[in-house]
This record gives structure tokens, C-alpha cells and sequence, in this order.
């Protein structure tokens, strides 16, 4: 976790206070349901809860763990210490510390997706909003990074808004894959403990029994939601790249903002940097790195070995923090990029009405003319374009041959950009719905 | 696509003949819908269908390309031939290249996505077969490669099957995100063709028409695909590595089944190596490789670049040909895997009786015993088997401290195996349902 | 391995015709070392040589391999049949397959090593010639893709220059590490055979004894191999990214080949698009994709697990053969390369001057003015050029304030290109050699 | 960074405390070129080293930046308050925050490797001292975890000893392609500084300059250097793998150090988990994980975008840590790794006397008998010791067939151990020397 990546609200669900305060939760539940079953004293189960509202003292847990060596039995006792060791004696009964810390992971884990949903949200309103703003904004499209043909900076906009939105599908799959809880024993066959507890500590916390566990939830579920946030990453590169693209001093058809007061901005008013979204770009790898450990942590041995568990302290965290904090600078970039629509134009237009040339050769074509006569006309204007830097409708008004297979209104018609833009709203309603 | 790993069913789907069929059937739908919005004659869109049965030339193909270095256009070329260059004159008309393209690879990915879930259902009931056949066959329970408590055979195969059964519901999912088709002309405006094509050519061929497109289909779609794929992979691996400990020669609870006519066999009988859960624990590695360049491939260049098209002509095939021999290795696997139920028995009897010292201290504590006691109690009957061979019951009940708290019939239940799997039913009722 | 992308040489050596020879290679110098030691006659190892200039059956090895479901046994087989049974019954005598396969496999990696270096070498010397070439070829240098200072194109091309040569060290390693063979039978203990054997056949094929093995060749080994290969795609990759920018259509410093026949290329002459680059980044993914699984590859169980024979099977021919096209079709695409000087010189003077903008910076500083004062004469003359595209210079002759501080021939001084190409020679030197 | 799964040392060198000093010292150095040069005046850049024993206030530069916005900027702002602002003013003169923040995160690096080199002797060390100790305890080899022939405990370590003398290898070769520093200005032209300053900065803390940069140290570098540590950590995964494997409940072989104290112990005396090593497993996914971003680090757009950034600042502390904390606990563990010798032995005799079946094999048909029968004889006894847990030796030596063909001492001979550690010597000395 690097602090200026980093959100505060992600940053607390990793806290050891949340983890404490969830473990806490867990087996407060399970004793409830102990209780209900009989196997413990109700009066035990409800003098639990009077830690209720306690606020767990981490350094106090490290220093009991530091002499049992488990961190589990640390928390027992501190907690023992708040509810009277007398009650306490019947917490964590027949549970296994796997129960509690499998549970909790995830948990923690439903908790972050939240958050990251939340972000997601905020991503798809600025793209939403952008797109809105900028659907009739023509720019040229491009492949392989050369001029096709004319397209709309909305269109951009949209289909990030289209991307992301399949992101925040997958990612409500995602928490789905780890919304589950198991309660189930060393090696998951409940011999200590009645499938009930599971059930009642579950619902209460909003989760699944896990059908089958081990000692372990098993890892594919984890392994299938990092590899869903490694794919939501290559989306926000994905965005951040055409950004990049676009602030280059060469196109500059939009630009990250640049507050007024920030140094060094006026002095070398081309020098704008889009640090922002390079940075993304680099955010984005930190969280796909997961994604292969995350897979190599599934094969585990037998009922379970641990060695997920090293993997997971710092992927847990890390990844869920990284992502969320990318996903807010997207949408604070997203929301106050600055658009230069003129430049879109002027970049359009660097060869003077050349990308239209391939609309010319299919009129010419419709028009009679035959394939090879057709290129040859549209090649020896094209080639005044590119080498003398003329006008290609100009030109092609004053080509004989032209002007007898096309009348200048055909022409005209050529160049028109409502040809390009026709099917905008229809694009729009697809991805936005009515 | 290494042959020995390979299934025909599979590689047809990538077979050059698929391909030229596929692009066919876009082109000639294309080409009916083109002929109800009037843009092109009926006439010359019927005579496309001419061409329906014949098998593609794909040496004259090539052949073409050789020469126009330009695949679709070869193809179209070759296609005048059946159809008749005057018929064939409308075919592709105000298409791109990639949308007959990229449809084309989502076709493919659909298709070995159903053949796919075929190999998983074969799979799941394998498993299901022998997780039912093995529901009580008792085994030890392993926690980091360590004696645990005692589980069944059948819970293990029962857990595979339930890992099993959220892959293939990724994959459904998975097969749903490419499942869609892009006929939108050179930056996805749909420019030069009604967006009325896409939907009948989508509607003709199983797909969804892509919401928005650029050149291409977004490529987050193929990475969630193939991340998924990864993920199944993982779960290959984990049935594997089980499989592997299982015949592991001081192990040998099970055994890749061996024909009798295998060579080597008998002379050195022990010597029977589990090469096909090895081997599929190789092929995990494979497919898994393909995430990160999928992952890579998300972020092209503006309305594309070309650079994921190399890695898909690797990774499209490779890796669900890997994929698909790997989940029916794997299913051949487990339907003929020799279960030794003596040896399962013979294992958990190793430390005669010890996996039931936790039993044990429990119930001392709960008959009243302090923990300290009960720990020291269990202690040392527990040295006499680790040290001299002793067995753990026989020790406890001769052991007056031990029967002043317990009586011999409540020691006698301790070592009950009915205890550990009296939940069996339970869990297999979540997994496989009523 | 995908035909478009593979050269025949590299091809060849990963041919079952290739294979067979190097075994049959092995063979008959371990016999040689055999019968050197007495363990088998002399004559019989002479006879093995008979075969010498035979080219083996690969159909016929592989029917009889249908049959004993071995492969070497099924070469063996084959082997006696053109050395007659009773000479070849000493072959292979107190040896593993493993001896043969492992061998083989680094034989292979190490004559690919040799091709990848033939085309590491081709890259080189293509990247010098046009290093000197354009060695004062102004051109602006960019960061964050913005214009930051003056370079030359001819050190953008040392700088890959340098970098591939840091490759080509780093290969030469890589092939050291895996430039080892192996005769020590079914755990590398020599149990079965004579040290002197590995030493023989190693020398005479041109490898190390691998110090200590078990059944196999450690993998640590070929995991650094591939992850070699790994970097150098990565710095291909690098490459190509420079040319795609620079061919970007509103860039166009530079532009892949385009043959005068490529079809299409004069309608619109500015749709020539760097397939060639973005091909090359695509290839780099899937060069870099076996990094993984290499690694992966590690981890072997005890003396020896198959698990990464199917990963190398894979692996092994895919990455080389990838990575041999991708250099010389690198090195192709340098050595063509068109350079557009005036081009470079129009993009650098974009915003008439404001380059400079640091330098007379500075030079105020230096001449007494204030930092703060500096800075406000150099931003009001500096927003002259963004906003109403004055030219820099001229503005600055025309403030009386900066003039006050510099005379109008330092200003001009502050403008001259030679300053920042000063040290061109000096890297180059540092480059390239005196 | 993981705090438990970090050691202080490695800690410190990614401190910001750390970070800064190796800044000033930058400065100071460069200064004093400067001077040299008379770019600045010599008492200035004397003055610079009065912050030579200073201690910088981390707290106080970070207040600095929150105005600043700028990292270098807020460094030196602060150095001024130590150094006076007239005397501090000629400090950076010339330079780019690239040269700093690049040359000081190689010092880092190097420093960490020396760490991780130090870490690396420890290990070495101990596998050395491990091996001799039980070059001569004999054990069961296996491949594919199935007994094959004896070998040596001692041949475990030593191989162990071999693979991590490679990765020391590697790892000064890693240490040498990030060991360069440059002082080279924003495009790496020089244009503001001389070569001579990065000469002397770079000779004065122990680095080569680079012979070419641009903004930044090319990261083809840096990926060299991260690949390096990830194939380290796999060999050290392979490490932790055979332990786990020696540990597992039905092998014994060996076992991670448990001291008396440790809960649990001897209650359940079985239960006691290889925690270590499978933590060590966990922890070379993490190290490994750093690979794939470092080569996707090394395609920066022209002459530097700041992509790699955040990715470094995350993968430049947690992976060196993380692996210098792993060689450690991994020397720990080689250091107190408990054999049991007996249990060897035990487990190799578990199918009493098969895996000589070979050897007998062999001699039978060099006695002359045909293949066919040898292989007979051999499977009948060696049925019996399989089906009936008869002694292989024993049923040879009555087997009149067998006594037939070999005498009883050439039976016996057959399993005498010595004939499979004959080259124990030898193997020794090619991995220790003589």
C-alpha cells in the first residue's frame, strides 16, 4: 500500500481495527447460534455482546500475540478481557481459526467491492455527462494510430462508458464469486460444530454459507475476483492510453486540467503533462500483477496449505486499494478533462478533405465508373493533397473526369459531416437505453 | 497447438475451412439484409446462397492472398468464382475488413465455448459419480500436508465437482462476453452501413450486436474470456496436485488407473507414475499464460490497432485446444482413478489414534477438567504413541486420570469415525442438491 | 507456432527430424564413452556410426511408438533397424530418457540461441547505420509525449542500439545457463553409468556437464532463458512503440516501408499504416507469455515431476521461434525505415520557439534577473506564442525588459540548435566506440 | 510491504530518510563537478557538504511538497535551510529531477542486492553445511513422487546449493545492469550539464554512468533486474516445495524446527505444519508477481512518460524486501531443518527391496538371459512383494529360476546401497570444488 495511491475509506477496511472488529462479529454470532442450539449457555452468548461497542486495542492483541504466538487466541484473550473470562470461555467453541479468518477475508472483500462499485459509479457518470456534452463533437477516428474516418469525440466517451459498465457487471459477479462464509471445521466436515452456526453467522453478515470448504474457502472464487479486477485495470488503461493519446503536443484534442496556480504552467504553456493518466497506466499493472498469483494460489494442498495466505496480506489490501483510488482519479480526469473541439477539426483536416477520399472512390464507383478508373481519378487529386497541400474537394471540382461522373452537389455531398454522425443516436440509444 | 494435446473437434473450430465458412455466412446474411434495405439487388444477394454448399479452396485462397496480400479480399475473390463475379460484385459492400473479422473470432470462441462446457459436464459427472461412490470412504483430512481430522473421499471429489460447477457457470458467463458480433464499418459508425446488418447478421448467427464498436470489438470482452479460461485452468491444477499427493508412493490412496498391457508395469509395481495429473498440471500453466497477454491487449490504440491480432491467432487456438484435451484428459482421469480405501484407512491409522487428541481435550474440558489438566493428560498418552508405537485409546483407558473424568464408553465415542462425517449428507445436499 | 510468424531456420530446429538426429547423436557418443570404458564392446559402438548419414523415418518412429508407447524405446527400435539389432543392443545401455530428452531440449535452446543471436546482430547493425545516419538529425524530445527539449533522431536510434546490444549480452548469458547436458540416470546419482559418459558426449556436442542434476536438468535454468527472451521482447517492444508514434499520422517523423505496389496506398496516401510495429508489439506479448509458466516450471516435486514438459513442448518452439521472426522482422523494418528530417524540424517548431523557453529562463537567472522576475518575462512573452502564435523569439527581441537583461545576440544564441547537439559525438562514442 | 514479512535492514534502504541522503549526496557530488568545471563557484559548492552529518526532517520537506507540489523542489528548499539559501542556490544548476530520482533509485537497488547477496550466503551456507552433513544419508529418490532409486540427502542439499550458487550468479549480473547513474538533463542530451558532472557523481557512489539515457535509465534495466529476482524466488519455492514434501505425515524425512515451547506440540506431536516453507511458497508468488509489470515497464513513449513510476515505488520496496526476508527464513529454516535419517531408510524400504527390481533386471539379461524372461522373473517376485508384502530379496534368492542364472552374492550385490552413492564424491566435489 502506497499512501498517495491510496483512499482512506479502502484503507480502513484493512485496518486491523475492522478485521478485530469483524472477527469479533463472527463469533458474537456464533454464540448466538451455539446458544439457540443449546451447546453453550444463552447467558454466555449475550454477556459476548457486551463488547459491543468496544474499540479492540491493537497494540494490546500484538503484545498477547507476541507470547501465544497466534493471533486468533491473542484476540480471544483481549476479548475475554472486555466480556469476563468466565463468559468468554465459550467463545470460538468448536470453530477453527480458519472459521474466523477465511470469514472475515471476505468480508473485507465484499466490503472493498462495494467501495469499488462505488467508484465505478462515479467513472460512469463522468462518462456518461462527457458523452452527453461532447456526442456532436466531430474528431477524426483513427486505426493504427492514422487518419480513417470522422467519428465523434461522444462516441469516445461512450464507448469507455460501454466498457466500464460491463466492468461494473463483472465486478458485482465478482463479489458475488466471494460472498460466502464458512463455519466448518480443521477440515471443513462440521464434526465440532452444527452447519447452523454457519447459517446464522452468514445471514447476519450478509453471506452464503460456503456449500463446500476444507479447513479453507476454496481459492478459485478469489483467484476468479482478482482476475476480474486485473480485467477492470486494463480498462482504465485502456482510457487513460486514448488520453494520452490526446493531450500529445501533437493532437492536443483534449488535456488533463491544469489548475491555474500550478507552477511552471505559463512558462512553458505546451508543457502539460498527462501525469494522471500515465499514472493510470502504471496503476493498472500494479493490479493486474495479482491476477497470476492470485491463480497460483488455487492449487492448494489437500484440505489446505498456507500458502495463499502471505499472498493475500498483501494482494488483499494492495489491489483493492490501488484499484480504488485509480477508479476515483479516473473519474476526477474524466470529469474535468478539458476537450478542444477546434483542435479535433484542425486535426481532421490536416489533408485537406483526404479522408473522404475512400466516399469519393464508392461514388465514382456507384456513379458507373469502373474500380480502376475510379482510384486512378481519386489517386491523381489525392496526390496533389499529399504532396502540394491542396484542397481535395477543390481539386476534385476542377477534375473534367470527376465532375462528369459526379455533379458538384454530389461533391459537396461527399464532404459532409452528417454522413459520418447519422447513426450517433441511435449508438447512444444503444448504450444508454432510451 | 502441440497435436498430443489436441482433440479434432476442437482444432475444426480453428481449421482454415471454419473460418472461410464463417466469413461466408456473415457475407451472405450481410448481404440479405443489405438486399431488404434496397442498397444492393435481391438478385444478387440470393445468388451469395449459391455458394452454400461448397467447400472453400483454401490453397486457391491463399493462393489469391499471395498475390493481393489482403486475406478478405482474397477470399471475396475466390467466393466470385462459385458465385459469379457479376452476383458477387455487392458482396462486403460498405463493410471493413474487421467486422467480418472480428465476428468471425466471437463465432469461433462461442463454439469452443459450448465445446467446452461439453468437457466440463463430462467432468462434473465424473465427479459426481465418485463423489457419490466414495460419500463414505473414510480419509484422513490434510492441513498443510499434516494429519488433520478425518474426512471423506467423497467430500473431496464433492468439492472438485462444486469448483468444477463455478467454472462452468464462468464459462457460461464467459461465453456470454464474446458472444457478440460488429458489422460497423472502419470506426464503428456505422457510416456506410445500416446499423439493420448488424442486427440481422447478429440475429442470423447467435450474437448480440456490440453496443458500441470502434474497428473492432472491445477487446475487455476477450480478456474476462480468457481470464476465465485461466481460472478454470487453476481448478484443473488443483484436482491435479490432489490426484498427484493421492499416488504418491507412502500415500497411494489412489491411483491413475494403469491398463494392464502398460509396459513396466508389474516388474516394478510400485512404479506407476500419475504422468496425466502431471501433465494437466503442465497444461494449466498454459492456458493460464494466455491471461496476461489478453490482459495486455485491452488498451489499443484509438479506434484500434493492430497489435492483439498476433496474439489472438496464438491464444484463440492454443489455448482453448489446450483447454478443451485438458478437461476430458481430465475427466478420463477421474472416471477410471483407482480408489484404495484400505490405504485411505491404513493412513489415517498411521499415530493409532491421535487425530482424535483434539476429541479427546475437548472432552476432558467439558467433563470438567482445567484446560491445563486436559492438555497435560492428553500430552502425555499422546508421547507414548508418537514415541513408542503405543495406541492412543489403549493408553487412555488405562490411564486413571483420564478415566476418573471419562468413562471407557465416552472414550470409546471419541474414536467414532461416525462423529467426523455424520454431515456428509448435509454437505453433499448443498453440493448436488435434494 | 504460427506459420506467418515463423522463419524455416528456427523452424528446423525444433523439427522431430532435428530431435531424432540429436538423439541419435547422444547415443553414439555415450556409446563411444561406453565402449571407452569397457563397459560395452568397441565394435559395437562403432557400428552405431553406421547410421551416421541416415535420415531417420519420423513416420515410422511414430507407428512404432503407437505400439510401445515410449519414444525413445520406439527410436531405439528404429535405430536398430538401420544398425541392425544385435550392434544396437548396447545402446543406450544404463541410461534414462530423461538423459536423452533433457540434453536434446538444451542442444535445441542453444542452436536457437545462436540463430536469435544472428538476428540480434542483424538489428544492431541496422539500428548503427541509421544511428550515423541521423546522427544530427534534429528532432524534438518528448516527455509525457509532450515536446521537452532537442535530440536527434540519431540518438533515439543509439539508444536502441545500446539497449539491444545490452540484449544480446544478456542472450549470450541465457544461452550459457542452458548449455548443459546431462547423463546420470534415473536420479542423477551415475548409479547405472560412468560419469566419463556425460563428459564424453557433452564435450563432443559442445555443452557443460551440468555439475549436478537429478532425473533432469534443473529448471532454474531455462526459466532464466525464457525470462531472458522476455526482456529482450520487451525491448523490442520499445522499439516498436517509437515507430508507431512516430508514424502517427499527425507526427510522421518517420514511416514504416511501403512498397510502391502495396494497393491502396496512393487514394489515400496517408492510410499507410505501421502493421509492421503494431505486429511486433503484439509479438512481444506472446514472447513475454512464457515467462510465467517458465517459472513456474521451477518447483519440480523430489527428482522430478513431468509438469514442465508440456509447458516446454509448448513453450520451447512458440517463444524461439516467435522471437527469431519478431528480430528480423524488426531489423527489416529499421533498416527501410524513411525518415522524414523536414517533418522532425516542422513538429519541433510547432510552437514557434516556446521550446526554448528553459534556456532563456536560465539565462535571465544568470544575468541577474530575479528568479521571480524571470519567470513573468518569460511567461508573457511565452502565452504571445500559445495564444496568438507569435514566434518566441522575436517577442522576446521586442521586451525591452528582456532585452535590458540580454543582448539581442544572446538571445539568438539561446535559439541555436548546437547547443543541445553539442554532445551528440560524445554519446555516440560512448555508444558505439571510438 | 508486509511488516512480518520484513527485516529491518532492507527496510531502511526505501525509507525516505534514506532516499533523501542519497539525493543530498547526488547534489553535493554534482556541485563539486560543477565547481571543478567553473560552472559554480568552488565556495559554494563547498558550503553544500556543511549538510553532511545532517539528519533531514522527513515531516518537514513533505510540508514543503504540500505547497511545492514538487518532490526535488521541496528537497532543496529544505537543503537551503541548512546550507543558506544564497550558498544553496547553485545547487541542481543544470540538472533534471530524473537525474536525481533515476540515479538514486539504482543506488538503492544496488544496495538492496548486496543485501539480498549477503541473504544469499546465509542460504548458501547453510545448504553447504547441510549437505555434508548427510552427504551420506541415503533415501529414496522419486520422480513423479513414486519411488525410483536411492540417492542421497546430502545430493538434495547439494543441488539445492547448486541452483541458489546460480541465482547468486544471476544476482551480481542483476546488480550490474542497474548499477548506472545519469546526469544527462530532460531529454539526455547534455544540453545543460556536462558529461564530466554524471562522471563524477556517478565514480564518487560507486556507479558506470549510462552511456545513453533520455530522460531516464532505460528500463529494460530494471526488468533484467526484476526477472533475475523472480527466478530466484522460484528456486527458492522449489526449496520450500521438497520440504514440505519431506514433512508431509506419511514421509517424515525431515521437519521445519519446532521448538519445545511452541503450543500444540505434544498434544497432537504430528501436527506440526511445514508453516515455514509454505510461506516461503507464498512468499516467490509475490517476488514473481513483480516481473510481469517490470517488462511491461520498459516501452516508455519517446524520450520517458512516467508510467513506471507508481509500479517502482511498489514492486522497488516490496519485492526486494520480500525476497530478502524470504532467504532468510529460508536459511533459518536449512539451518535447523530436523532429518530423520531412520525415516529415510523406513520409507525406502517400504516395498522391500522393488526399487533394486532394475538393477536385477539388468543383471539377469547380462547374465545372459533373454529380455522377455528377465522381465518375467523379475515381475513374478516382484508381484509377491506388492500383493503379499513378501521380501524382494528374499523370494529372488528362492527362486530357482533366478539362482540360475545369478549366485546369491550377485544378488545380494544387487542391493547393496553403496552401489548407488559410489559417485557421491564425485558430484560433491563438482559442486563444492575440490
Amino acid at each position: 500500500m502506497i499512501p498517495r495511491y491510496s483512499r482512506p475509506d479502502m484503507v480502513a477496511i484493512w485496518d486491523p481495527q475492522t478485521k478485530f472488529r469483524i472477527w469479533y462479529e463472527i463469533e458474537a454470532h456464533a454464540c448466538d447460534a451455539q446458544a439457540a442450539l443449546g451447546v453453550i449457555p444463552k447467558a454466555n452468548a449475550e454477556a459476548v455482546w457486551r463488547a459491543k461497542d468496544v474499540t479492540f486495542d491493537v497494540a494490546r492483541i500484538d503484545e498477547i500475540e507476541a507470547v501465544t504466538k497466534h493471533d486468533v487466541i491473542a484476540f480471544l484473550t483481549h476479548l475475554a478481557e472486555h466480556v469476563g473470562s468466565d463468559d468468554a470461555r465459550f467463545v470460538h467453541q468448536g470453530m477453527t481459526s480458519s472459521d474466523v479468518l477465511d470469514t472475515t477475508l471476505n468480508i473485507q472483500l465484499v466490503r472493498a467491492s462495494d467501495l469499488l462499485l462505488t467508484g465505478m459509479d462515479r467513472v460512469l457518470a463522468a462518462l456518461k455527462t462527457r458523452a452527453f456534452e461532447h456526442k456532436d463533437t466531430v474528431r477524426i477516428g483513427r486505426s493504427h494510430g492514422i487518419h480513417a474516418e470522422p467519428t465523434t469525440m461522444g462516441l469516445t466517451f461512450a464507448r469507455f462508458y460501454a466498457e466500464m459498465d460491463r466492468g461494473r457487471k463483472r465486478l458485482v459477479a465478482a463479489r458475488e464469486e466471494i460472498r460466502t462464509g464458512a463455519i466448518s471445521g480443521a477440515v471443513g466436515t462440521f464434526a465440532n460444530i452444527d452447519p447452523a452456526v454457519e447459517d446464522h453467522v452468514c445471514a447476519a453478515l450478509g453471506l452464503i454459507p460456503e456449500p463446500i470448504s476444507t479447513q479453507v474457502i476454496p481459492r478459485d472464487r478469489h483467484a476468479m475476483f482478482f482476475a476480474t479486477l486485473g480485467v477492470i485495470a486494463s480498462s482504465i488503461e485502456n482510457i487513460a492510453i486514448e488520453i494520452r493519446h490526446m493531450q500529445r503536443t501533437e493532437v492536443l484534442e483534449a488535456e488533463e486540467f491544469f489548475s491555474p496556480g500550478q507552477k511552471g504552467s505559463s512558462a512553458m504553456p505546451h508543457k502539460r503533462n498527462p501525469v494522471l493518466s500515465e499514472n493510470l497506466t502504471g496503476l493498472a499493472r500494479l493490479v493486474r500483477m495479482s491476477v497470476v498469483p492470485a491463480l497460483e494460489n488455487v492449487a492448494l494442498w489437500h484440505e489446505r496449505d498456507i500458502s495463499h495466505s502471505s499472498v493475500e496480506r498483501a494482494i488483499g489490501p494492495d489491489t483493492t486499494i490501488t484499484l480504488d483510488f485509480a477508479l476515483h482519479r479516473l473519474a476526477g480526469l474524466v470529469e474535468k478533462l478539458v476537450v478542444y473541439p477546434e483542435n479535433c477539426l484542425k486535426n481532421m483536416n490536416k489533408f485537406k478533405g483526404l479522408v473522404m477520399s475512400q466516399r469519393v472512390l464508392l461514388a465514382l464507383t456507384q456513379a458507373g465508373v469502373s474500380r480502376e478508373d475510379s482510384y486512378r481519378l481519386v489517386q491523381r487529386n489525392a496526390m496533389k493533397v499529399w504532396e502540394k497541400g491542396a484542397d481535395f474537394k477543390t481539386e476534385l471540382l476542377a477534375d473534367a473526369e470527376v465532375t462528369a461522373a459526379l455533379t458538384p452537389a454530389e461533391i459537396e455531398e461527399k464532404f459532409d459531416l452528417g454522413y459520418h454522425t447519422k447513426h450517433v443516436d441511435t449508438i447512444f440509444k444503444r448504450v444508454f437505453g432510451a
